[in-house]
């Protein structure tokens, strides 16, 4: 049976399961400190039957380097207590199996491609919009690293001709991509979130356009054939058809393979992380 | 013996040699029509012995796709004449050895990939920054291709504020990296190469920061480690290093791996596009 985590900022989802896309349990807890939720998250893990692996998909950033004394912890993060904390040696250590660790949204492309991959894709790029943002990356299979992981939030697109004053929020850059047009950015700007915006508010055109230039620069960078679009600022009726829209204006039909390119919602839904979790476990379960 | 294409838009480069770092004849002839060129190409190959294999590092837009039935075909270049040109089908017909084809980016990133991966080296981008601009890309030994090619020079940098006016001259996007910082757009705006512009005139930061936030934009989407800059316009004195300055100032820090990223001029210098391609012919010329 395998075991999956994803590590979210706010909250961990938990689940079991004989196969990545067979989840038989699942809950959910909030994210505390690492002492009490490792702790809880274990305590669940254990009450379900005997685990034959693990797999995490983690908020960051982390230590992903495979020749690295630290490889499986979070490391410089923000949040209070998780800097340095060794999260995949916890449930390695408690449980004694093989534990597989990404990001949360390397994960999330993980499932997403294998729910395409049979469509012939072999390229997708999974962003998530919501309390921040971020970006995983699957080529030919294989979830993309380079020297640690994508931090696709902290691009700078353009600013919109109507969205020129708002300096953005992000701690680090201000007005990146993370900082105009998380969630946390869209309330800062407008006292609501986008779904909660009338239909004719000029916020929809201007965060569906932040997002396409996002597409169109892994279309550019890339040629990436997919992306997927999650999270919650996602969820907002119509956003995904403007963005697609838009994201047609700035290719300007010049791109190769363009004629391919897809903005899409998660084929899991919310399930698209603790399901590449899942994968994660099973893939270092048979490495093993 | 190896044959390598080295195919542009003005020349094209041809060599051959014993392996891909050791090239033992070279020449180069003028882009034409594709009747002409690629006959003087041959007759050159023709003349200095028996080839194994040959390489093509091609400008494009090309067909890579190896299940599609125009796989080695230039496809819709704005270039006169060479449109649907099937430029590896040419030399195989002629020849009758085994062809690999890349962009010639690509193949400029396996040459630079190569002169670093016993440093450790896993990831890298090459930029090409001269009458056009692009981009290539190089991950775990892999070039990346997606549903095409990457076509980087078609990113949108933020605009400078000291180029607030000029319109761009990209045909498709305007003011797209390529219609900003190429060597015509410099040429466009400042009526002199960058080189030709006096040390205090605005132009080397403005060229330096589009530049940057293309390496920036590459550090944030894939983490990539070495982003290697060619191109005439990137041998401007200084230039690297005002792009390396302002590379920190965008990153602010944040980027995870950040300390490791390196931005640097190619250490085959012109040569990395021919070494690449005679890499090519090493690669196929092994596989069949």
């Amino acid at each position: 049976m395998l075991g999956a985590v994803e590590a979210g900022g706010t909250k961990f989802v938990l689940a079991v399961g004989p196969a990545p896309g067979r989840i038989t349990a699942r809950t959910q807890i909030p994210t505390r400190d690492p002492g009490t939720t490792l702790a809880e998250a274990a305590d669940w893990f254990a009450a379900q039957g005997t685990l034959t692996a693990i797999g995490i998909g983690s908020f960051g950033p982390l230590e992903l380097d495979p020749g690295s004394p630290r490889w499986g912890f979070i490391t410089n993060t923000p949040k209070p207590g998780w800097a340095d904390c060794d999260i995949a040696g916890f449930f390695r250590t408690r449980f004694g199996v093989p534990v597989g660790l990404d990001t949360d949204v390397n994960a999330a492309a993980l499932a997403e491609y294998a729910a395409v991959q049979a469509e012939g894709c072999r390229s997708l790029a999974y962003l998530t919009i919501g309390t921040g943002i971020g970006g995983g990356l699957v080529l030919d299979g294989q979830p993309v690293h380079g020297i640690a992981h994508p931090e696709m939030g902290h691009i700078f697109p353009r600013r919109h001709p109507q969205d020129r004053d708002f300096p953005g929020i992000c701690p680090h850059h201000g007005d990146c991509l993370e900082g105009l047009a998380s969630g946390p950015a869209i309330k800062a700007r407008w006292g609501a979130s986008l779904s909660e915006l009338p239909a004719d508010h000029p916020g929809h055109a201007i965060i569906a356009d932040y997002i396409a230039q996002a597409c169109h620069m892994l279309f550019a960078t890339l040629a990436v054939e997919r992306v997927v679009i999650g999270g919650g600022v996602a969820k907002t009726s119509e956003l995904l058809a403007r963005v697609a829209a838009r994201m047609v204006e700035l290719g300007a039909g010049y791109l190769p393979g363009g004629a391919r390119h897809q903005i899409a919602a998660p084929v899991y839904g919310d399930n698209a992380g603790i399901t590449g979790a899942a994968m994660l476990a099973d893939q270092v379960g048979v490495t093993c």
